[in-house]
């Protein structure tokens, strides 16, 4: 999960993520450089899978939701059973960072170069 | 290997890399965002390995150097010896990213999170 500063200096960790009502979700700690990142731009982009075959997912921030809110039900669900770890019984603090995706590749290697955009403005292309 | 515009829009995708004299070395087409941000931010932040067990590089760019510069015969000795493909036989237009690793961090699950800084302001921690 790669975000930047307003000013431009990149970050990237490693994050755990969830698809849900075709939104990007990842639950992460309000007070983490992504968070603040994510707050500031409203712009992320996602490598998903090895660097052999990965996806990218360049997504706009929908919303930030903290884990114990009332509306944050039905995401703590569809999370927990698709991530390798449970947000509701994690540490307080932890937020929501809801995502819309709008631009997604397939990128593996030089020969896919061609015909690697799935995703452009937020609609699939077929 | 992420990399950011000036106005912060994240940007990552995957590269190889080298290690060649104390600096980590990536090869890529002068005429692609990751080097046009490069150019123009001097910021990269990479992660190596998988997600549970990743190395994580802050990085200030060295220098640009065209693959076919005279400057360049040792890097393109060394990357070609490390990295799965050889930048002087590709397509022209190729140019070695030659960044200086200013923080690294050994990334893996909550339970490491203390103690991960192996590099600081670009001096090994012991």
């Amino acid at each position: 999960m790669a975000t930047a500063s307003p000013d431009g200096v990149p970050y990237v960790v490693p994050l755990s993520l969830a698809w849900i009502e075709g939104r990007v979700v990842l639950a992460l700690p309000a007070a983490t450089r992504t968070a603040r990142n994510l707050a500031a731009t409203s712009k992320a982009r996602l490598g998903v899978g090895p660097t052999r075959d990965v996806v990218l997912i360049d997504a706009d921030l929908d919303r930030l939701l903290a884990v114990d809110e009332d509306e944050a039900a039905t995401i703590g669900a569809g999370y927990a059973a698709q991530a390798d770890w449970d947000p509701r019984t994690a540490p307080a603090g932890q937020v929501y960072a809801v995502l819309r995706p709008q631009r997604i590749q397939a990128w593996r290697e030089v020969d896919e170069q061609e015909g690697r955009t799935l995703m452009r403005a937020g609609a699939w292309l077929t």
